[in-house]
């Protein structure tokens, strides 16, 4: 059986998958006019765009209509800190860190310690520790600064619990049970989270006292939160959020979600060397069975999980697309496009550490606080 | 069918309820050894005690004992603020400020603002207003300045939430329905706020960082909340809670909760001295049906709302026995018993009018901090 919902991803992922839960949740493919729309303000399109990882949404075409006509939006997307962060951790934040530079828009981040807490085997401490590992990691991607707020669970409680109230008195357990396949047996703080998940989609337009529209880059297996609270913000007098939604990144044996719980199979931002070029050697190849017929046929540049890292990670397109005739017309092995993969990602992480370690000191200045935010969005 | 919990009072309230209640509920009837054990700190009775008002407990003894030994202990109850409070709100009150000064303690008194927006129909606004009425209502009393902290769950809501947290990872949806009643119609918020009522039970042991005893003075509706707090407080590794429980105040008719709900049964803090005498003279009264009868058997105390209201709130027990005498031998008929508790309610009115009038300016200093607290208790 196959579930896709934020506590589960089981079975293999695949195109026909997402077809289906696209139409299941009332999504949207971007399509060729979408993809020129927003092409009109970035000028070219991230790869994971581009590439069609980032490949549904709601309610995008609307947004980048009124920010056409002056009104501007945010953006906010969160992580649960549940454990180190690995790659696919890492592609939301890298799409969204390209979404904040061209349309120069602030930044929510949430991230769930409670919800960690409550539904993990976890204590209050590891998730303290795993948050704070997790916040420098998303800072060293290098999100504008004024512009990107943390807001942490536990340090803005105060807000988003009374901001969570408001939403919860619209949503009743059999909404829960329906939308996140919740139990009796569930406890009763993470039946509430839904609602402390929602308020970053309206604490702006709620901080502000006037409607201000949200967009949400996420993985598709989150959409149930926001399907939710697109039924919910209406009551509420706040705007409907828009999504901009993902596949999964494609693990590095080439099926199913890249997990946290697949230690061998996701590479760790902390992943020595040996390890990373280790798990790129054995991902799953797209290249042929034998140097002949590599060369004869070229490699399935569909199947194969080295390149699709490698394309998201390398800004320069032009390289992209020689590594792309290469190996496909079969002129480039396997082993020379797994060499490439490693030393990009290598790369890759050596400046997320480097930027880690000059931001490291900073991090206050990330955090969200409601009196800073207001006075800098009244300006 | 009787249901008694925190949302519903049901049917008529009689000494046979109050028995399968303190059965069910697995409390203690405060006897005559525990009584004397009250004495030895009190001098003597508060008359809602002697009177059996306050008939029930649990763990009392044990607070007591460790009392004597060195042991402090604080007070912990509250208020749902939605509405104007009558006489019968404020008993566990009024109850509350004779122990907290024979005992000299500390005392948080929660004002479950938040609540009574997720469970009645009543805007944000209208709660808030209430919570500061309410709260003006209590300190009217005269509590100890600088022992009693106003817990305002809004105002609060950081630590209430982080604490909540912890306690709800050990609640499930089941126990919420078999406890409180609820189902899969309620709000989630609704489900989850038994964990934000369990906080004040432990919230100065969790900020001292070392168990602290605490007793619950509360109408016998609110024991499925304490209960459920004494299930889940060990696993946390915090002291049970001690509970010290009462009757419902008899309403004006003489059954039934004084409740809210019979505007016209209960005596508001600002009727108007006419509205008060009505009551009190439209009241059920133990007298005879005529004044031969009064004289000739005497008045049925028991049944006596008047006499019954008047005895709570006349300090003076000299002068209540003389009543009670009186009237029970018929020398007193029922209209000057009436007159006697219609000019005792209004001096009582009237002290807290002008009491409210010189406290409302100092809340502020009332209301809960965790700093400010840590300071004081740790000194």
């Amino acid at each position: 059986m196959k579930a896709i919902n934020p506590f589960e991803v089981n079975g293999e992922i695949n195109e026909d998958i997402y077809i289906k839960l696209v139409r299941d949740f009332g999504l949207k493919i971007i399509d060729t006019n979408l993809l020129n729309k927003i092409k009109q303000h970035t000028k070219e399109l991230h790869p994971l765009i581009e590439y069609g990882i980032f490949f549904a949404h709601r309610d995008l075409d609307l947004i980048l209509s009124e920010y056409e006509n002056g009104k501007p939006f945010y953006l906010y997307t969160g992580r649960g800190p549940s454990g180190e962060m690995h790659l696919g951790h890492l592609i939301p934040f890298y799409f969204t860190k390209w979404l904040q530079e061209k349309f120069n828009v602030y930044l929510l981040i949430q991230i769930t310690d409670d919800e960690k807490f409550l539904t993990k085997n976890l204590t209050e401490d590891q998730v303290s520790f795993y948050a704070k590992q997790n916040m420098l990691d998303i800072l060293s991607l290098g999100f504008i600064k004024g512009k990107t707020f943390f807001i942490l669970d536990s340090r803005n409680a105060k807000i988003l619990y009374n901001l969570a109230i408001k939403f919860s008195k619209h949503v009743t357990f059999s909404q829960v049970r329906s939308t996140f396949g919740m139990n009796e047996s569930d406890n009763i703080g993470k039946i509430f989270f839904p609602s402390i998940q929602a308020v970053p989609s309206f604490i702006l337009s709620y901080l502000l006292n006037k409607p201000i529209n949200c967009l949400i880059p996420y993985a598709i297996d989150q959409d149930d939160y926001f399907r939710l609270t697109r039924d919910v913000l209406p009551k509420l007098g706040y705007p409907k959020p828009a999504s901009i939604v993902s596949k999964f990144l494609p693990s590095l044996i080439g099926e199913g979600k890249m997990s946290s719980s697949k230690k061998d199979t996701s590479i760790y931002l902390n992943d020595s060397e040996a390890e990373v070029r280790k798990k790129i050697f054995s991902a799953f190849s797209g290249g042929r069975d034998t140097k002949e017929e590599q060369i004869k046929y070229g490699a399935d540049l569909s199947k194969d999980v080295p390149f699709q890292i490698y394309r998201i990670l390398e800004e320069d397109r032009e390289k992209v697309e020689k590594v792309k005739e290469e190996y496909s017309s079969g002129k480039m092995l396997s082993g020379e496009m797994k060499e490439i993969t490693y030393r990009k990602v290598i790369q890759f992480l050596d400046e997320l550490k480097e930027r880690r370690e000059k931001i490291k000191d900073e991090i206050e200045e990330y955090m969200f606080d409601e009196e800073k935010i207001k006075k800098m969005l009244l300006i």
